[in-house]
């Protein structure tokens, strides 16, 4: 049996049919990626999938629906859609959301245009009675020609592909004896493509940072190296769950991988679609993606099962660098587009790892630094040109938001900064709307803040009504006594806090990537003393507070004054790698420069991440 | 609206959904592939598309309808499937079909067993703290190891393909750890698939010619060379047309080529499950299908427009070697399966040309030698290792019994061979079965037969009423004057005869081929004297009596002493170059080796076509 389903977000109504006591949250999965957020991927454990009964019959709420949701909330007609079944045609309205505030800058440089994938036009030798050689040696011969007087012979390819037959004869019997050129995509030894050239017709790539969190897409001129505009959106896959974790297990049938794998391609499509309309060029100009992205987000595009990265001992299925057809990835509408996915470390240091110490040159520079990516997860690499060491710290989703009560991404009014004036703790919010959550800036400036007041002790803890009375009044107001332990109010109003779980999951993540740090240099055999610099890139590195960061003791305070925010640094080599063959090429010599340090088998990683625990006592 | 539609054929019932006012034809095509013979493509020419109606309506029969069979024929409720149309549920019978006797032995050698597409039994390491490396790593070096060991290093793959990484994942998930080793197919350079080891596996390959007319497919063993079996099936396009140029028409939309495309694969497919069957096989244990045809075919195979190829000046979209997935090719059901198609020299000199010349090694021979293969069309070939000149003459599919009004496939009841014996013309039918048509051999011998016996004069004239006055009785009686002229009866209790249009019709297929000879001798400067033998490939040529042939002018008599029937040599070749490497690379020499010579734009060719119109005065 199917009812009705009536969705309203914002202006837009969608009219659904769903089947019968499903869970709402299945029934919104099939429509749009972007709606809802599940960071427990639906488990019902964050209570953050919420949406309004406008009318019409779901379940009544459950024992855990009812602990979720206040009272008032659930008499307004608040619902979770991960839990309320469909009982009747039904009415709902998913709730605004804000727009997301994703760093996509990156270190910059420029970047010389000699992309792996060429589109190339050229002018084949019509067939005649004198020269019968069929159109696949004449189209080969022609583009031979051409990228020999380009000065890259050795690009030449050798075959046309399976796929790319049709458009050949069609471009051979309908343009070529009228005398106009054909374009003929070409990328590691075979033709992908061949059609009549367009008028105006360009070749344009796309650089994708594939986060578990978020999407960062950038458009280039291929030809020019020109970058013409980027977007960047959350992760569609992200209503399976917030972390990599759970994802692969959304991704353990073959359904389940088939689902994931066509949202993001999707997604990645229609952000590509954007901005090709934006830069005025048509869909078809686009010829070339390259995408760094964590090895599962990688799997997951490619339908690898990714599930044994979650077991130890964590093996992927592939790291190398792949280059396949568009099409083949199940990017619809992209016939004659090559995709090259970079390569990786290991199952938990990606190829976004990869390309972002490409794009800072950390493979081939002087001295030791460390770069930082916090994005989802903490992965950490330490060296230079000498070699490099890397590790991941399963420092979880906490600074991005998912896992804090009231925790969100980085999107338009977010707490992304507090601060103590005047006696008061103050705050500001991305575009200084309404506060409506707090993302990883705010949570790291929020402890500091709150430690700096004693509102919360060195051990991480919330401190108690004997403390309280010590404290000033105005702070002491702050706190209150809630069913499950203490709370700390930023926005009373909005009913915006940080609960004692939430510092807990902060001091975790926190203490991970400190002790990561502690141990990749006790790897080394090096001090602090001996780091040149400390590359901080990441969507939440970026707007980071390095005072607060150190106040916490999420980065060491040795180092304070050598931190560089390189932003997007994934995004940024992705884009370089789509550009120019030395740079892709680069990838792999950066995945060869580094080795992987497996934390979890590290008796000293354990020693340092219980010794980081503690917040530390104030300078 | 749509109609019922009960077909009977043979023991077979089947019932099935058609569109009101239809053709039968159509209707029919969507069900079964060889149950109906059409020659004429469905171009109500032919005559051939017969059935019986048992009950039901369908259209009156028309003018044309009412030509092309005998009042008997229509009283009976006989019908053409071309013609008639549904017009109500309808029951109707289909003819029993006579057995296809195709000839499908070949020039046959040991090969040894050195193929292309292997199937490489490994064990990689497992995973582990100590090699976290990604399953795609540890399977290339395994599989590296394997082959270095099998003295074939330079087969070792750099990558396994996008299709075959959930079934590595899935090895390695469930069986590396396990101690069961892997099966991969390896081709090309890289890993096609990824499983574990079945018990009993083999590494099986099949040989295709795949004939405008027949299909013929070999199953060998990749690891021994043994020959396993071979099956022969009428080509199921046919009810597209008996000829290529039909075949193109046919493939002229996108659906069209489709349909051409799947029926083909489908009957590959299936041809190799019954082999594999017999052989006691596994399906899967098919890894590698090397691919004989003539260009037309393949291309229809590959799914690339062959229009071109039906025009001046002849171009077809490819016709080097080509090694695709099975998969990718749309043979459904063969994941972990190579397809090999093999290389052409031209649009009517295609890899089954080649092929037939790899398998006798004419490239390789001393001397100067004709190569002729007498199939729908009639290429010839002529050289040795000084090099191979080479032509395709229009001779038109009627030596396959397409064109003649009684002709017929070499299939049980074809008249095969005539012969006078006691001043009576007598025959012999393929399985001794009743007469049922003429095939090509029969044509030849009743032709020749004819000629001695001056039923036929030297200008393809039957005789007439005043010159059979002349003949022995006996003779005489077998003329008789038909509606379009007059016929020569050989079965008259049967119906089978041959008519003025008959005689016509292989007086041009045979001046054709005769003209063909003619023209290659005098582009090399050379006369029938240095010519050291005529090697005869194709079905009819090895049932062709060669006395006959030289009679009636198809072969020069100077030849006759030195012809070599070697049968099936297309699917002999195809079946070599699946088992060897060097027998495919030995394809890419042969076709190297050869110079096409266009007959259309050769008025010397035009002078010999007429001139060899006439029948030789008898010897």
């Amino acid at each position: 049996m199917t009812h009705r389903l009536k969705i309203h977000a914002g202006l837009r109504v969608e009219d659904i049919e769903v089947e019968a006591d499903g869970r709402l949250i299945d029934a919104l999965a099939k429509l749009d990626h972007s709606r809802i957020d599940s960071p427990c991927g639906g488990k019902a454990l964050c209570g953050k999938c919420r949406l309004k009964l406008i009318s019409g019959r779901l379940s009544a709420p459950d024992e855990r629906e009812a602990r979720l949701l206040s009272a008032a909330e659930l008499s307004a007609g608040i619902r979770l859609a991960c839990l309320a079944r469909i009982e009747g045609d039904a009415e709902v309205e998913l709730p605004e959301r804000g727009e997301a505030s994703i760093i996509s800058a990156g270190p910059e440089t420029v970047v010389e245009a000699d992309p792996l994938v060429r589109l190339v036009a050229v002018m084949p030798e019509p067939s005649s009675l004198e020269n019968q050689s069929d159109d696949e040696t004449r189209l080969l011969e022609a583009i031979a020609r051409e990228l020999s007087r380009s000065h890259a012979p050795e690009l030449a390819p050798s075959r046309v592909a399976l796929g790319a037959l049709p458009g050949l004869a069609r471009y051979c019997r309908d343009q070529c004896a009228l005398g106009s050129p054909a374009a003929a995509v070409v990328v590691d030894g075979a033709v992908l493509s061949v059609e009549a050239l367009r008028p105006g017709a360009r070749a344009l790539g796309l650089g994708v940072d594939l986060g578990t969190t978020t999407v960062v897409c950038r458009l280039v001129d291929l030809v020019s190296g020109e970058r013409l505009g980027s977007r960047s959106d959350l992760n569609a896959q992200r209503s399976f769950g917030a972390d990599v974790i759970s994802r692969i297990a959304a991704a353990e049938s073959a359904e389940g991988l088939e689902s994931l794998r066509s949202r993001i391609t999707s997604q990645i499509a229609s952000m590509a679609r954007a901005l090709t309309e934006e830069a005025g060029a048509a869909r078809e100009d686009l010829v070339s993606i390259a995408i760094a992205g964590n090895t599962t987000m990688l799997h997951l595009l490619a339908g690898a099962p990714p599930d044994a990265i979650a077991r130890t001992p964590f093996t992927p299925v592939f790291l190398g660098r792949r280059v396949e057809s568009a099409a083949a990835l199940g990017f619809v509408g992209h016939p004659g587009c090559a995709a090259i996915l970079l390569p990786g470390v290991s199952g938990y240091v990606g190829a976004d790892i990869v390309a972002g110490i490409m794009a800072i040159g950390l493979h081939e520079a002087e001295g030791r630094s460390f770069f930082l990516d916090l994005g989802t997860n903490g992965e950490i690499a330490f060296g230079g040109k000498a070699g490099i060491i890397c590790c991941a710290t399963a420092a979880g989703p906490a600074f991005e938001g998912a896992g804090i009560e009231k925790g969100t991404g980085g999107v338009t009014g977010a707490i992304d900064s507090v601060w103590v004036e005047d006696g008061s703790i103050r705050f500001g919010t991305i575009g200084n709307a309404p506060a409506t959550g707090i993302c990883g800036s705010g949570l790291v400036d929020a402890l500091a803040v709150f430690l700096d007041c004693r509102l919360v002790d060195d051990t991480g803890r919330v401190v108690d009504e004997d403390e309280r009375r010590a404290l000033p009044p105005a702070l002491a107001a702050m706190v209150e006594e809630g069913p499950r332990g203490p709370v700390v109010f930023l926005d009373r109003g909005r009913g915006i806090y940080l609960s004692q779980a939430d510092v807990r999951a902060a001091q975790l993540a926190k203490a991970a990537i400190a002790a990561g740090i502690d141990t990749l240099l006790r790897v080394a055999g090096l001090g602090l003393g001996e780091v040149d610099r400390l590359y901080l890139a990441g969507g939440f590195g970026s707007l980071l507070d390095v005072r607060s960061a150190t106040r916490i003791g999420l980065l060491p305070p040795e180092l304070a004054d050598r931190v560089i925010v390189v932003g997007n640094a994934s995004g940024a080599g992705a884009t370089a790698a789509c550009i120019s063959r030395r740079r892709l090429e680069d990838c792999d010599r950066a995945r060869a420069a580094c080795s992987y340090v497996e934390l979890s088998s590290r008796p000293d990683f354990n020693e340092a991440y219980v010794e980081r625990m503690m917040f530390p006592e104030p300078a």
